[in-house]
């Protein structure tokens, strides 16, 4: 079976081809700067093995359907193609950020399905429109083939309501559907089953706090295989210090900042968003310009990470509370997967709640689940690399069988 | 010694005289609704004993002065005042809310303090104007007698920076102060320092969770003795779900309203302030009546329960993993002190930190402190009555000596 997962954004689409009886990726490309004046397509061709073969194209790219179109005609290229013809593609798999209350798991596309994406829009309104564009370009190349949803939003609709339910007044969540929804879940759901197979138990019987740091961090607590909490709320804002976004602030900020500086609440939401996080307390929001900073002495730097992994611990320890019994931490993403710094200083303390880490063993790179908990710690400690793409097909795959 | 301890709101001023040989209260007041039509005046001298007298006046009060003065002449008058001349009174202590970054510790007023409090209004725009109200009317009425302002914000100010900065843009901190303040440190001080000698060691090898649930609502993780975290931040809006205020949310949610409901950023102020919390969730927020409803099965009493709850468990879990090691925790103020259930339910799954209660202890009322951890817990629990206005009186008379 091969499974083409789309991820698309405003200006680009991001394509990944799989061939599901391996898990290999056949194909891996990037559309991007979708409507300017010059666009640009990056085709990789069996990546990372012996035959990759890289194609790029620049020319400019007027729509979305344009931009798929261009990837197709490569994938299928009697010469650089990686099959012979589209309809050797079985089913197509897309990211959609939001499903806001009406999707708890990955879903067949129908006319009704995009309906009921449609009506999530407003909850992300930057995202499901973007997404949505790539559903019905594929639908259009792709008459016939099974599409699939997967939200990144369902794993967490196991989230019970006392801990979606802001203390807001309630019409709110009546009428405007207004609650924490989560996001990322696709890699935490993915990050949880791989550590429930490391850790030889089925995944209904783990306990598990999956942290994902990249340019948007955010944790879960699992419990029994099942999200119970994350950080990210109504929005990708909340929680987690990420790289420029704030997370957690008094909500009392935007009156302060109205007050004080003439600030309106697009204003203030857009440096929430831009020009917070790291960046705001630093000007840097790559974690390695942040600790080569730091190295020369940088205070600000060193404060920025400071604020991050301390926020870190106070959610490790707030979910520690929910769980009750943790059998695993696991960081996975960018900073998660090669930053033992941040992981360390995210764990400094918690040797009081049993764990222990493994300094050598934390100190490796690896691109395999790495196991970084001393063997005495009473909770285990991975780091498993998340990929998004292969989960999507998986979905895809298991909600089609 | 005796100290007036005065604590001014905008229309109203309570007051208490104590002699601070005895820690007892000779009078206790409430001067209210200054400067409307109607005022009113109730006076108890002795309160609490066999020769407690209540005196209630009803009459206009034009300004803070003229309450002031009202009082004065009651506690001093011949026949029913508890003292014969102000000139008894040895010092004065004000509740002070916000002395921003500028006080660490209770402080003797002089012009400077004055002025150090009117620079720090901006960040206290309903409660510092009252405070600095009764200040100089106090000044004026016992000219010569020392006054001592003691702040809502000083035990936090050990906070360090980690911990107190939010990842914003790093200029609103320089430029405007914009950082995490916290509130209540007054009671968390006192419950802290009267958790030290219960237990039977120095405050400054204690570690504790000191949990204030009234109208406003906070936690806070004390470090050998210091705060070192708190859970209201720049405002008293952030953290912990409250009587009417939302405590965390996410911080996009302004946004979505603006967009979506055509709200303005005061009236999402004044949302969060006065219509959230407990009485968003289920329209009350009185403990008592949610205990009475979910007792008879309403749902959204039960959720608002829960929620706050919930929120609080998560709180104790972070604290936990700040401080690694915990002596105990403790409960105060209104609901802290006399709901059983909020500090059960607030307490739950915690037993995998060595969180033991005893439930026969939990559920008895005292006005004494009361261990309510079963023998075997790893961290003792308590419940400790507040008392704000011996507390500022306590400091006032230390900052004198």
């Amino acid at each position: 079976m091969k499974v083409l997962v789309i991820n698309s954004g405003s200006s680009s689409i991001k394509y990944q081809l799989l061939d599901m009886q391996t898990e290999t990726v056949l194909v891996s490309g990037l559309v991007e700067r979708i409507g300017e004046t010059k666009g640009e397509l990056t085709n990789k061709a069996f990546p990372g093995t012996d035959r990759q073969e890289v194609t790029r194209i620049e020319q400019p790219i007027a729509d979305h359907n344009t931009g798929m179109l261009l990837a197709i005609n490569l994938i299928t290229d009697p010469d650089k193609g990686v099959i012979k013809d589209r309809a050797e593609i079985d089913a197509v798999g897309h990211r959609v950020v939001h499903g806001g209350e009406a999707f708890h798991q990955p879903t067949v596309i129908t006319d009704a399905v995009i309906r009921a994406i449609e009506e999530t829009v407003p909850l992300a309104p930057l995202h499901n429109p973007a997404n949505l564009d790539g559903i019905r370009v594929a639908v259009e190349l792709f008459p016939g083939v099974p599409q699939v949803a997967v939200f990144d939003t369902a794993f967490h609709q196991s989230i019970p309501a006392h801990a979606f339910m802001y203390a807001l007044p309630y019409a709110l969540y009546e009428a405007d559907r207004v609650r924490r929804y989560g996001f990322h879940g696709t890699s935490h759901k993915y990050v949880a089953g791989e550590c429930a197979r490391l850790l030889g138990k089925p995944l209904e019987q783990c306990n598990l706090i999956t942290v994902h740091l990249g340019n948007g961090c955010s944790m879960t607590a699992v419990e029994q295989g099942r999200s119970v909490d994350t950080s990210l709320g109504l929005t990708p804002l909340e929680g987690l210090v990420m790289g420029t976004r704030s997370g957690d602030v008094d909500p009392a900020v935007h009156a302060f900042l109205a007050r004080n500086k003439g600030m309106d609440i697009e204003a203030i939401d857009a440096m929430l968003n831009k020009e917070s996080g790291l960046k705001g307390l630093c000007g840097m929001n790559d974690m390695r310009d942040i600790h080569a900073a730091v190295d020369k002495g940088d205070p600000r730097a060193k404060l920025a990470l400071d604020v991050q992994t301390y926020r870190n611990r106070k959610y490790i320890g707030a979910y520690m509370a929910v769980l009750g019994r943790v059998d695993a931490i696991v960081f996975t993403a960018g900073i998660g997967e090669n930053d033992d710094v941040v992981r360390r200083e995210s764990l400094k303390g918690l040797e009081c709640f049993g764990v222990r880490i493994d300094a050598a063993a934390n100190g490796q790179r690896a691109k395999e689940p790495l196991r970084i908990s001393a063997a005495d710690s009473s909770i285990e400690v991975w780091v498993i690399p998340t990929n998004e793409e292969l989960a999507i097909a998986r979905e895809t795959k298991s909600v089609l069988n």
